[in-house]
């Protein structure tokens, strides 16, 4: 029997019994889940990827004891008011973050994160930045596996697709797995595109927003390939390096 | 201004809000519109596209009264017992279904029929067989065009994409309309394939479902670009030739 591995270009997509006892990459290219692997590589302590200002801020009040833990995150891509940070990976760096626990909260990445969680054997976090190191973790379990992209309000996502194909396309030989249409459209998006990821991306929503927003050095950040190796894990609530 | 060209992979990621006063245009290459194109070419009167057996019986029992009405469709791919025609476009032959009102009932071809019909202004029924013509007059109303794939189970079906594609290939330049990412990728999928559509869906689940059940003539046929210059409209609950 072979292994299978799903794509979903949205979680909204995704009913919990078709995620159940899989392990599940949750893609958010631009930007949540690249943040998140940026700040778990540079130090931080545990990340807290929670639904929505409310639901950071009660539980910044319960676990700020000792003013160790910094409130992050994204409202129409803008830094929201009263917090420490934004969703721009380049602000997670070692003298921001490190030792630091992080409340996150972004549009898309976070809900995407915790509607996995709801089924899922294991939640791994992906991106470009370690796209070759998530996919050995989540074929290391022998389970199958399931992309959970992030998307932009339900709607199919680019960023999220081109990162999908370049963590397949790592795996090599696809015989003994069994992919669904998308998984393979993923597998042909990269291919066309994996010399100019960035040019490919030009085209799509959600890059042509945050350039627009003022983001290009993001933008070019999220679309570098493994650069980085760790594989941050969500459970029991949090994610931590793995 | 741009005109918009917006693409679901299934019509159950479709919000009606997100249809409204669209041209929408109902794609599920296997089978159901292959088979709605091919109806109305052979002359075919009315087309009633229903949710399911129980509404086609209903209404088949109303509307029956010269003996001019065919039951036809599908469930789980085959027959449907006490009907006249399967899902097979291949009965619809101009011997079997000339003059006579069909009501027809799938699995996602028609669901997705009525879904559009929620809030769209206009909707046209495309397949590959007709791709070009379905195209041309979605440009011809200058408005926001979706196209609303039936996909296969809530998921993304290959062949719906690469029809997707062919049809956005046939517009030639592009330059005047705003293309959603999903929109973009469908050009590209068609491009990497389109000297050999049937081929690259021996990839695809919905391809590999109906080989196994014994349906190759279907899909030999369903796979023809262009062989066909009607466009189906569906307007008050029928479809209609345009």
């Amino acid at each position: 029997m072979k292994l299978k591995i799903n794509t979903y270009a949205s979680y909204k997509h995704a009913l919990p019994s078709e995620l159940k006892d899989n392990v599940v990459i949750v893609i958010d290219v631009l930007r949540a889940t690249s943040t998140i692997v940026t700040a778990i590589e540079n130090g931080c302590g545990r990340i807290y990827p929670v639904m929505d200002v409310e639901e950071a801020m009660s539980i910044f009040s319960k676990i700020n004891k000792d003013e160790n833990v910094l409130l992050g995150g994204e409202n129409g891509s803008m830094k929201i008011s009263g917090f420490h940070l934004s969703n721009s990976p380049l602000e997670y760096s070692k003298e921001n973050i490190f030792g630091k626990d992080i409340i996150l909260t972004t549009t898309n990445g976070t809900r995407a994160i915790n509607s996995a969680a709801i089924s899922a054997h294991t939640v791994l976090i992906g991106s470009l930045l370690n796209a070759s190191a998530v996919m050995q973790k989540a074929l290391s379990y022998k389970k199958n596996i399931t992309f959970l992209c992030a998307g932009t309000g339900g709607r199919y996502s680019l960023d999220d697709i081109i990162a999908c194909g370049c963590m397949l396309s790592s795996i090599g030989n696809l015989d003994n797995y069994d992919l669904c249409d998308l998984s393979y459209s993923c597998i042909n998006e990269y291919m066309i595109c994996k010399d100019n990821i960035e040019k490919a991306l030009t085209k799509a929503y959600q890059y042509k927003r945050l350039k627009r927003l003022g983001f290009k050095k993001d933008l070019e950040y999220c679309c570098q390939v493994d650069i980085i190796d760790n594989v941050p894990i969500f459970k029991d609530s949090v994610i931590l390096k793995n």
